[in-house]
């Protein structure tokens, strides 16, 4: 979507340590029009999917989940990464590790709200080593639903999590996706 | 908001104690429509206010801050409940504590996203002892912003958290306010 790369480039910070800070357009400030023309762009990849739930993970998935499950009219769930206080009943669970904060945790949905009867779209922010996605893959599998792909606003190429996911035959769609990214020479993306 | 009382009645459930599992729409299953719907209840009741931002929590407020971000055409911008990597430069931050997990967390957003040109108004999905709105006051009074007020999904009124920011001044909407709650006698609305 070469909106969304022309607002990497101008917006997007490249950190010491291959961090990419997109935090005031993407993150942590949302620009909810630029969001939902995103969400309509994903709308275009999976319009004969047969889409019935959006899944995201808290809480940086959840502003791009939201509006794409406005656009597909379905509703949107997403995963803790803990238990709530109020959560009884069945779970369905998935480790992860992140890379991010070096620590692992727990992804968790209520089996009340993802079933057999369900094609699940994956929607998030970014995709690097796709422990996130995994963790939401085999949590659609464990309730028997079908998945529709993964869809992320940022894939970062060069952790190659997205491309593993392909070689498994799993549809996964990027927004944006970046083939090389350093401090000194800055972006590149996949053509 | 009659429509989401009548929905809270219908499909949430009072557990034991005093927890409100209202999950299967409003929290962790979210329906967009309906959503977008208390995001117009939100226009009508602030459209006077001059709304430059709309500020909430993570994860819980994302969803409805989004909505009523693209209502206004603002940008949303959501505190984390700790620092992320990517996080340089100055920080606006507020110790909150949690009745919920029993714990103090540091609300966090990057003074980059709200200044003293913007309006601010505060969305998030509950209000009970408003520990959590005080941290964002905070945030939003350290960054010499105005405080456009307040609005949850569902206030809690017997705890009492709303009524004492009402008694200081501060504009407090609720869509729904529960006066009381319990496992045995279910809910009961103020009018």
């Amino acid at each position: 979507m070469k909106a969304l790369e022309e607002k990497i480039k101008a917006e997007g910070r490249v950190l010491k340590g291959n961090i990419l800070d997109v935090g005031g357009f993407l993150n942590q400030l949302i620009d909810p029009a630029f969001t939902i023309e995103m969400a309509e762009e994903v709308k275009r990849l999976f319009a004969k999917s047969g889409v019935t739930k959006i899944l995201t993970m808290e809480s940086s998935g959840i502003a791009i989940g939201f509006a794409v499950a406005a656009v597909f009219n379905v509703p949107l769930v997403f995963a803790k990464k803990r238990k709530a206080l109020n959560q009884d009943g069945k779970m369905l669970t998935a480790s992860v590790h992140s890379y991010t904060h070096n620590s692992d945790y727990t992804a968790t949905v209520s089996a009340d709200y993802i079933n057999e009867n369900d094609t699940v779209l994956i929607v998030d922010d970014f995709l690097a080593n796709g422990e996130a996605m995994r963790g939401l893959i085999k949590i659609i599998r464990s309730a028997d639903a079908d998945l529709a792909g993964c869809v992320v606003q940022i894939e970062k190429g060069f952790q190659h999590g997205g491309d593993k996911l392909r070689a498994e035959g799993i549809r996964v769609e990027a927004l944006a996706l970046i083939d090389s990214m350093s401090y000194e020479e800055g972006l590149k993306f996949r053509n």
